[in-house]
């Protein structure tokens, strides 16, 4: 009963013959190895983006950052919603990396931001007087940390209200795949509109990497520059690309962000037919937001099972608690079927 | 014949399997996983350090600039040698981390700093006055870039210095077990003295972790921030400690040490006898700085062999040029020998 | 009719003639003249504050993110009101200066952030875990940006909160003496409990000075530092030195600072009486945030009246248009009536 | 005898009278006023740069850092001189404002760079990798802060070699007008060459002002914002235009310029003809450089004569301590022979 996060699973055994497999014999260094051209050429016809950048970052934050940084002032905001990772899970990341840029927040109810809402934001922010900071990219993350996804339409609107400011636009993708099952529809139509995305794949059955997608190859030489000095230039990249090379391998990704997905759905299913949880935010992919009485958290902890609880488990039994439950590829319908058996108690 | 680094080499076929042995089931993140307690302790003790905090990081650039900004004012300098890897190597790395410090360049014969030279480098800093930076840690290199390895004695001088002027010591320890073969001594000898050691793993034979050792437990917090911050703390961590524990694990990493150092000697002494090799540096450990004739380095390339010419290919055929050359832990004799004999012509 | 700003007015005479004087023969550089030894103590005795360190900086905005970038880590969060001068004036300076830290927006009916606002944000701002930024200082500015004064015991409301939380406290006092004469209190009164202070002179009759006091001198050395990095460490620093001594003679600065609320309290009274005219917040000291007809606008403007129009000049004239008037201390009540008999056409 | 620096001496009385004359009613703020536009026509005629952006900055610290990171990535390195006042004077405010680049040590004769130590330091310089830091642009300072002030032809070397590496120039004229004058050329020859110069008025007679030059108008919005976030940019600006208008009236600048060099040569030949001292570097403009026997010192120093010893006043009596010499536009010589007299004993 693992619903903590989906970086709690294993790795597909898939990925792990890749790494298995990439471990023979020698190969050049910080992404010469030949499964990065194979990759750069694959992630590119994904994206509709045949001039675009490509590169392979370990971790999720630096990806976002890392972009993000290359997009942005250190004078500029970068717009997003209240509770986008980039502002609640990073500690402060895009503000180290940017050397100061400074995140506003729009009006995103269910943690999707509106058109309006961006309009209203970035007309908030004065232009022509140096007092004030200036206006930068939009930064949009999908499925969003409450668990929704924004439909197709409701991005476009916000890359045209970027785009007819004159504003770049990043997309945090860490469960990219989720949100593309989610919608039904291609890579390229979710990128669509985005200069920038971060291509996720930890969450999704990797050890541990994520894509940088940059549509501007004038950006290109910057970024690299600002990810070997963070740090983030990984000298045996073999053991990166050959995760990624698995994961798009016979859309392995898809299948894996298809059974969290449904994983999730059968959670949700029985959260609403339990009569004693109710959720809180759409639960469009493969994380739930809900409240259920604290008596039920104190029985599904005391029986093992892993999720966060947004209140204290102290108190009276039949207040309703927030919790957040994440499925992952490998997520067991026999678990969740527990899961449910025991929060009804 | 691959020479051109550690970092080309295959991982221990026994780190893939604790790889593969750490994917079964679910693992707390973030390094809550239960073979970081274990790895803990190990490392406290191999370090005679019961205090330390002990992390664990992807990259050695990362490593080092994580541990250097929690022992550095921005407005300090950090005392190494010109050839430092985080001064050569690391694309400004250190001053990105910590916000813009310096590093003050002290003598170093061979590569390796001398007491004298460092005394005199933190004499020339001033002190009481606002208009000049300010003094701060010493960091230390060895193996070096240059393939020497400073003597315990010339450690403990470096240190000494130090310490005399309040000042804290940091050790790149990329090549760590390198050098702790080289020198014979156990691995609190070769720490004694340093309040931070970048405990390398990655160019020894590891798929990518270093552990970051700090013996004074009040930065510990500190420098867990800041990694965050840096995108640097990895959610699936059990990767990063299963591959640290199959290294320590019956001394599998001073093994894979021994094994390179030993190649690099074959290959060193065989390079003297060839009676056109001239060895630049000491070859204390794996790396080896030498020069030979051009018309030898074309030869070589030719043949397939890998490694860094430090200088033009094309030109007359008998002038010396220079070459790094670097053995891991896989290098097989038979690649030594073919090289030389190439060489020999 | 110069109600732009309190930024636009002469300097006082007796400033210059300070000045004047100041220039007579030679005097060590950098705050080594004797008067700043003065200064000092009269800053010391006037703030109660013996051991406090005294620092003159030439503008408001580098004392604020001075004084904040010695109170803040990179990975803290600053707790201010929406409106403060360090988050919408400073293009962001707080965050360079930090090395990012981030502002987080309390609630603040009138500009005032309240007791109940500040505990619930610091609340909100988990701790004990790497993910989030952390609680830093509380940085309050009065005469806020709209004109209200926060009574003492608001104030001390405010610190009060900072205090339980172990968090320091900033005042952002470019309007110092208009705050003090609104209360009627000492200036030790007015800066009970804040840590820093920012005590300006720039706004009310100097040419260009605040003085910074830090009442702990553990932080002296750090602001020095960070003072001459910064480019604001004033080599012919007489110059400072004698504008805020003739500032404090004979209690200059509480008299510039009553003829400009006075002149304040005089248009606001005549706004209020005008009939047309609404006042928007709390014009306790010298600063008036109120609407009037856009045809009234239009005809001071036409006048030769300087004021800041929130909103476009073009339009239908009934429409009421904010308006921020600013008198300073050489406002005259000739000009003050004048704008009155305007406004009301 | 006050030798210690040109920060020491008054302001010109013309200065003084300037800005009581500025402080005559109204004036808008932050570069608004009047005077500014005409400083433009005038400093874009002087420099013959009719498209050049020109601002005011209170401090040579920050006008030679402004102007950096406009010019500067974070990664890149800032060729400069070893005894340069950016590396020696400004406790790493380029590293502050730029976010982290480097200072790059050009071999520099008497503090002069050469144009074979500025191609050779470039040349070392890796290209085309991440892991190195990258070439960025050229710092010149003259009057360097020996003394010694570069020919035009050596100043068109520099410039030469930065341009054929595609690398911009800047140049310290914290002594501008000394600088001027020991040449006799005219503002443009000195400036030929240079993107961005600090034309100084501090230490040459004003209070507190320097112009910041840039011949690349499309680098003037990022300066602005660069000015406000760092605190630098003055509300009440009149007060440093009125200076700046002032030092250019009739030449004033350049008779200040004038009186403060023939007040260093007079002092130099003096020095030379005492038999005791030695001039260590060319003191080619205010600014000199000598050795003489540490008794001199103690004698000069007891009889309130002000200036720089490089060494302790106690040992041997006649060891030889160097001391810096500085000579203001103030400068009389009845004093400059009063300190000749007592160094003879």
């Amino acid at each position: 009963m693992h619903f903590a996060s989906d970086n709690t699973g294993p790795a597909h055994p898939k990925v792990m013959e890749a790494l298995v497999r990439a471990n023979e014999g020698y190969a050049m260094p910080y992404g010469a190895e030949a499964a990065m051209e194979r990759l750069r050429e694959r992630l590119r016809a994904m994206f509709d983006a045949p001039d675009a950048a490509i590169y392979l970052v370990a971790t999720g934050t630096a990806t976002n950052v890392l972009l993000l940084a290359a997009m942005t002032k250190p004078w500029q905001v970068i717009y997003c919603s209240d509770v986008a990772h980039i502002r609640e899970d990073e500690c402060g990341a895009p503000e180290f990396f940017t050397g100061g840029a400074r995140l506003g927040v729009v009006e995103a109810p269910d943690a999707m931001m509106t058109a309006e809402g961006l309009s209203a934001r970035i007309a908030a922010t004065d232009q022509g007087t140096v007092h004030t900071m200036q206006r930068g990219p939009v930064s949009v993350t999908t499925v969003t940390e409450r668990g929704s996804v924004y439909p197709l339409d409701r991005l476009a609107a916000l890359t045209d209200v970027a785009r007819k400011n004159g504003l770049a636009c990043h997309l945090d993708g860490a469960r990219f795949g989720n949100a593309q099952v989610s919608l039904g529809c291609s890579t390229a139509e979710l990128a669509a509109g985005f200069d920038a995305i971060s291509f996720g794949g930890t969450k999704n059955g990797l050890l541990g990497v994520e894509a940088a997608v940059i549509r501007d190859p004038s950006l290109a030489w910057e970024f690299e520059l600002r990810r070997k000095r963070a740090g983030h230039l990984v000298s045996k990249h073999r053991y990166l690309s050959a995760q990624m090379e698995a994961y798009l391998e016979d859309d392995l990704w898809l299948e894996m962000a298809a059974a969290a997905n449904a994983a999730a759905a059968r959670l949700a299913d029985g959260l609403r037919a339990s009569g004693i949880a109710t959720i809180l935010h759409p639960a469009d992919a493969n994380v739930i937001y809900c409240a259920f009485p604290r008596a039920a958290h104190r029985r599904l902890k005391a029986a093992g099972a892993q999720f966060y609880s947004m209140g204290a488990l102290a108190g009276p039994d039949d207040a309703l608690v927030p919790a957040r439950l994440v499925c992952d590829w490998s997520a067991a319908a026999r678990n969740t079927d527990r899961f449910l058996s025991i929060l009804s108690g």
